[in-house]
């Protein structure tokens, strides 16, 4: 597969096959997503790989948006570390990049995911740090569920011409 | 090329060779990053291609490691407009996923970039703003110089085996 066309093909997968995501592949996502950049290379990002279904199903009571992670095989947490950081404010953008490369290579191995976002909401950080025991430092960024799909989406054109300026911000 | 091999050689390009980066190639790197995921689709970037020279000379001028663009054939500053923004304080993690889409395809590509912060910075936020005549609810993220390479780096081993935890934060 080109890169455009995963990037293209990638959609949210919210709903799986009841079938495992086998440990050779979950390194692999994991492994996509430590060589994302990161500001002045501090590479705040730390992962929370979640296979215990008991944990699964406590998801949904802790995120409105995140019910599916109740059904998938597995869930990876993106956390960013503050204690790594080099440049003060940078590191969700360190977690962000790490997650779209999460998401590129589950996407290119056949798994489905979707991102779904944890800080910077309150409540959600709050809980998600009890759930995964995480110290002060670490802040839960974002939770991506893991399956094989059991839907699949067409990918829509978006590319958008009104979205793109050259050298100054005007049509003119 | 591999997609895994793509996002593992991907490094920080910041010499570049004096030739020009085609129309149709900005073109590809802009239709990836447009494919980023956002939070509730709101898709709250936007682009600003520099590829006049004497604008792209005054960058060094206002952020204090981007001197490079001075001499990179074009740049994109990749934005975020609040005005699409769908779920508050989400926005950065938009444009962080499609500044990863746009250096991810700009490599694949054979040209060189880096990804140079501007958010949270607020001089240069500033700056950038009025380099660009952007708008109130326009604020400029990153700016990736963009050029062939005239350097190479190789990749070093990332996936890092102390960063990743199962269930809980916890080595045990």
């Amino acid at each position: 597969m080109d890169i455009l066309d995963i990037i293209k093909n990638r959609r949210s997968i919210r709903k799986y096959q009841k079938k495992e995501v086998p440990k050779e592949v979950i390194k692999d996502i994991l492994t996509a997503a430590f060589y994302a950049p990161s500001a002045g290379n501090a590479r705040t990002f730390e992962f929370v790989v979640i296979d215990d279904k008991e944990i699964l199903g406590k998801i949904p009571k802790i995120h409105p948006y995140a019910a599916m992670c109740a059904f998938a095989d597995k869930a990876i947490v993106v956390c960013g570390n503050l204690d790594k950081e080099k440049y003060d404010g940078f590191w969700s953008q360190d977690c962000s990049a790490a997650t779209e490369n999460l998401l590129l290579m589950a996407h290119a191995l056949g798994v489905g995911s979707v991102w779904c976002g944890i800080y910077p909401e309150k409540d959600r950080v709050e809980s998600f740090k009890k759930l995964l025991n995480l110290p002060k430092a670490v802040i839960p960024f974002a939770i991506c569920p893991l399956g094989y799909p059991d839907e699949s989406h067409q990918s829509k054109e978006r590319y958008n011409e009104d979205a793109v300026f050259y050298n100054s911000y005007s049509k003119d």
